[in-house]
């Protein structure tokens, strides 16, 4: 996830590392003031634990390696992933939107130049073709030559197109209209130049880029700190897409240890009611490879806290509904209870 | 809950107080290493932020106003709980055992003297006597006095008997066998003097004191720190009860956002299937006043990562069981494919 993208200030001094102090990398904390998270570098030594330092055109650009957490990638003094947790956040990313989804063929993340969404994405036989557009090279050029969390091979897919451009920019573009099936938005939080990208425009564009019955997923920020954004970000999409529905998961190096994802989806112009993305469709055939997910977890994904429950107005979700199979085609209009929208209005502040 | 309890040194000086340096809080960590958790005292002010900081026979009590957390209970440095999230760890840890039981009469909580799994226990009419066993009388003074984050009508509560005494022994005593229809363990971390409640012996005492079909649920550490133990405390459960569960929730102020409950329940003799805790057999009439607990967290708590579910060799739970009321009874024997135990062998490290 990228998370902050404050542009840097142009010095690249090694001796001053944003977050690092005493052999401790502690997070900066504007977005959850106070509280802050810190983790220890390897054998507190700055000198060998620092594995890649850089001051990109867009960011600072920080991996170390941390005494109990494995790799560490940081952005501007922000966690992004851990090698540690980095499968939770990713993979209920990439595989709940991608198991709600009958034929998911194009996909399009925005962000991801870590490669973590990328290689769960990469494990789906049915997709064919993946457009990841991220902005700042080195990102990418950081996870090849020292993160390193995915293998190799990912970056070679086939089916992989990456393409350095503005993710909105991209996804405004005409051309890229009634294109993908599944978007996987891996964005900033809502400060500085990531502010657009929590904007109802953005994902009107979103919405136009997908095809019929197509999934958006996006960071969905924790409801432990930002309540009203989660409120507001699931009724604005209620008011573009056919469902809109709020996904949580748990991950230690997040602000409270725990995150969320939008789920929404677009609808085929029928009248027929669109399905929600709490009862998965598919079940991965590579489930042995995953760590985290599998389709119990991604139906109780959608089970809220009760107060949280209470303020995104959530209907109850149905746990019951059996997974199936994507040739249950016969099935296909029996709408669940849990595929009504959550809100109406949109007022993002 | 009561993580840690190493006895103080006896020193009363306001001046150094455990994990406070600079207007900040920061948890100590020897059971975390390489990470830490910081809360900010409110407005940075050490003379007026501190509300409680005494030494008892057994451990160093400090209560403070913190920025954003509200107040916070720390004994010996440990992060107890904080007024923003105390409500996740105690409703689940209270109500999950208790809407587990059809009718849970007679209820012991071990530790507890905060009062916080107190106040949901007294929520429920279904239950006719309490027994809190507090070895620290200081605990229960702090929170009357200061911590006050339950209604002071809790602790005269006319169904509540308070007794200081070592939980171990108190559980041990044969006048107390077969005397409990519930027993909430809200136990120590296994360091030091806790490390006798993590022993089998300290189970099977509870396994005597329960009443049949009694259940019991303990502090179940976090699966991110200490799955090893989990694992072998599932296992030990379920060679001395009929059955053992784990279950999980959220807590931001614990290290990793993550803590379980360790739920095992006596049979009744007969040979009938002894029914887990996963699916709730009753309603909490009072629901409109929980944040948290919902029948349908209930059944989610029981859904397990994959890494854990492997690691614990948990089925598959079922969460499609609808919640029965206390009178349906002819239901009594249908039992769910999630009441198995989960593992056998019982090997505390």
């Amino acid at each position: 996830m990228i998370r902050s993208s404050v542009p840097a200030n142009g010095s690249s001094s090694q001796k001053k590392i944003r977050g690092i102090q005493n052999g401790w990398f502690t997070e900066a904390a504007t977005m959850w003031p106070g509280q802050r998270f810190s983790l220890a570098l390897k054998n507190y030594d700055e000198a060998n634990s620092i594995l890649y330092h850089k001051r990109s055109e867009f960011q600072e650009i920080l991996i170390f390696q941390s005494a109990q957490y494995g790799k560490v990638f940081a952005i501007d003094g922000i966690l992004q992933l851990t090698e540690r947790d980095v499968f939770t956040f990713h993979e209920m990313m990439a595989h709940v939107p991608l198991c709600s989804h009958r034929n998911p063929e194009r996909v399009l993340i925005v962000g991801g130049g870590d490669g973590a969404i990328l290689r769960e994405v990469c494990r789906h036989p049915e997709v064919t073709h993946i457009t990841l557009v991220e902005i700042d090279p080195m990102v990418i050029e950081a996870s090849k030559e020292c993160l390193k969390i995915v293998p190799p091979e990912t970056w070679y897919d086939p089916r992989l197109e990456i393409v350095h451009q503005d993710a909105a920019e991209y996804v405004e573009d005409p051309t890229n209209h009634n294109r993908f099936d599944v978007i996987l938005a891996d964005t900033l939080d809502p400060l500085g130049p990531a502010e657009s990208l929590f904007e109802p425009e953005f994902y009107e564009a979103m919405h136009a880029a997908l095809r019929p019955n197509g999934i958006v997923c996006t960071q969905g920020e924790s409801t432990w700190i930002h309540l009203d954004l989660v409120r507001d970000l699931v009724s604005c999409c209620a008011d573009i897409f056919d469902t809109s529905e709020y996904a949580t998961t748990s991950i230690p190096s997040y602000p409270c240890g725990q995150i969320g994802f939008i789920l929404a989806r677009k609808g085929d112009g029928s009248n027929t009611r669109t399905r929600g993305c709490s009862v998965p469709v598919r079940t991965p055939a590579f489930q042995k490879d995953l760590k985290w997910y599998n389709s119990q977890m991604h139906r109780a994904a959608f089970v809220l806290p009760q107060y949280v429950k209470k303020e995104l107005n959530a209907p109850d979700v149905n746990l019951s509904g059996r997974i199936r199979n994507v040739n249950d085609e016969e099935e296909d209009e029996n709408g669940e209870e849990d595929d009504q929208c959550f809100l109406r209005g949109c007022t993002i502040q």
